[in-house]
């Protein structure tokens, strides 16, 4: 049996977790976040009212086949225009994505025909077809450090010098993706994140049928934390607080192993502590050397091999 | 056997040659002009210094197959974006033509693998491997209709108030592409024209070595007239005049057959003036209803019968 793996997330933590599942499965359900609000997406987005296409693009790179014209359609998807004019800095598969989204009138479809080029191991989905805006509590932006100001955009709640305590999607319950709650209702393993927590992680338990599927799915359900805060969103936070304001934002979404890289939470009073915030999840934590030695990236082969042990329990 | 059928030209006019050569045979090279400067092609030119990629994109269009994905790529190829933005107009395939060239560094490979994807019914070559510029010698610009001004520029040229007399390529004796020059070699059946007279028929005997090979190759030579004379560049050159400049370009250059729709020359002096021109290029003019009725469009089903009649003598 060809085990079925969901990934969820965004940008370079999804592309990370659906390059580790690879050496597991072809089977493989990317669903990624569509509230990208800057660069090529960003410009794609406010000019074509376009699922901002940059996150799916770099999904669809990372399952290409292994062929010679499928590497080259990947380098050609990945590849952003020179120059100094109007398309410098565009990724190529962001306009062809855009070109067969406007044909086709339905992304997936145009999804679709691209992994067809792209021979794709598996499939790329958005969490939701229409485009979709983050909003953010932030504090900290004011002398008084109790006022909270709204901060709206996907770019703007990233890099904020406050500190996000809450966030929401615009329109506030989008439709989910069918296909992708399909996948993961027949998954046998979702992995969500690593990456921006805010703004990739946490906006896929805000769409409420995606939420209700991913509580009520069979599948083992891995959760990925980062392997360091990132400056702007989560600056500061620890690996417990990071658990902590995901279940602020679905109380009952419950996982069932964290990975965490060992080196990232030292022995002693910090993991007791993470071991009970993981409860509150159902979890368990499960700690593993997963990152490139020396860098805050993930390792794919490591993380891969992590991930199948999750798999085979 | 399949007859090698190599069309030259640009634009709409060997866009349906290339239909027309499509009711004969699947083995079809378009050797297009590279010296567009307007609209999407102009825009990508001047930002990404690139052989104006749309008279290409056209040809892959025109010899696209018929299966789904092909017909759906053909589609998407041919789309221009919506919108208001800096994206509004450029042709989707434009942009991924350009894409893949920058990543190939490579406009051939380029065509290859963009036809690949569209199942073409043949090949498209570039006349040049780099953009290349028309400049014209124009009168009737100034209040002494002697005087004789240079207009430089595909767009410039083909829309002048004056009347040209002359179109020169910049750089001036351009490298021909290889593969341009061997399909001409070897084919059964070239055909020149309709098209813009000054900036996508003349160019082509321009290029020396491409030139050298019109005038070699064994193949049988068809030239198809306008179906009228075009605003700007034409404007009020009869049938006659059409093949005297051409001559004028290129001397030692001959043709077979001259492909005139009947309607457009009335029996009588007209017709003689012609057939005299026409016997200065070695050639017979063969009158035929080619035109779709009432209209300036050439019938591919009708062109394409009296094409497969010039190959079958």
């Amino acid at each position: 049996m060809t085990p079925a793996v969901v990934a969820l997330g965004g940008g370079h933590g999804l592309y990370a977790t659906l390059t580790a599942a690879r050496t597991l499965t072809k089977d493989i359900t990317a669903v990624v976040t569509v509230a990208d609000d800057g660069g090529s997406s960003g410009r794609l987005r406010s000019e074509l009212n376009l699922v901002p296409p940059g996150d799916l693009r770099m999904a669809l790179a990372a399952l290409a086949g292994d062929d010679e014209h499928a590497r080259l359609w990947r380098d050609v998807v990945q590849h952003r225009f020179r120059g100094t004019g109007a398309l410098a800095g565009h990724a190529v598969g962001n306009l062809i994505l855009a070109g067969l989204a406007e044909v086709k009138n339905d992304i997936i479809a145009a999804l679709d025909e691209l992994g067809r080029i792209l021979q794709l191991d598996g499939r790329v989905l958005p969490m939701a077809t229409i485009p979709l805006q983050i909003e953010a509590d932030v504090v900290g932006l004011e002398e008084d450090p109790r006022i909270s100001r709204v901060i709206r955009g996907q770019v703007a709640v990233a890099t904020t010098p406050g500190r996000v305590r809450r966030v929401r999607l615009l329109p506030g319950s989008p439709v989910a993706c069918t296909e992708a709650v399909e996948a993961i209702d027949n998954a046998d393993l979702v992995v969500l994140g690593p990456g921006s927590w805010f703004s990739s992680v946490i906006p896929h338990v805000l769409v409420p049928e995606q939420r209700e599927s991913l509580i009520r799915t069979r599948a083992r359900r891995a959760l990925v934390l980062n392997l360091g805060p990132q400056a702007g969103e989560t600056a500061g936070f620890s690996a417990e607080r990071h658990l902590h304001v995901l279940s602020q934002h679905a109380p009952s979404f419950r996982v069932d192993q964290i990975i965490v890289d060992s080196g990232t939470v030292p022995p002693g009073s910090e993991r007791a502590h993470l071991a009970r915030a993981a409860a509150q999840l159902g979890a368990e934590v499960r700690y593993a050397d997963v990152s490139v030695h020396g860098t805050s990236k993930h390792d794919v082969g490591k993380l891969g091999a992590v991930l199948g042990d999750v798999l085979a329990e």
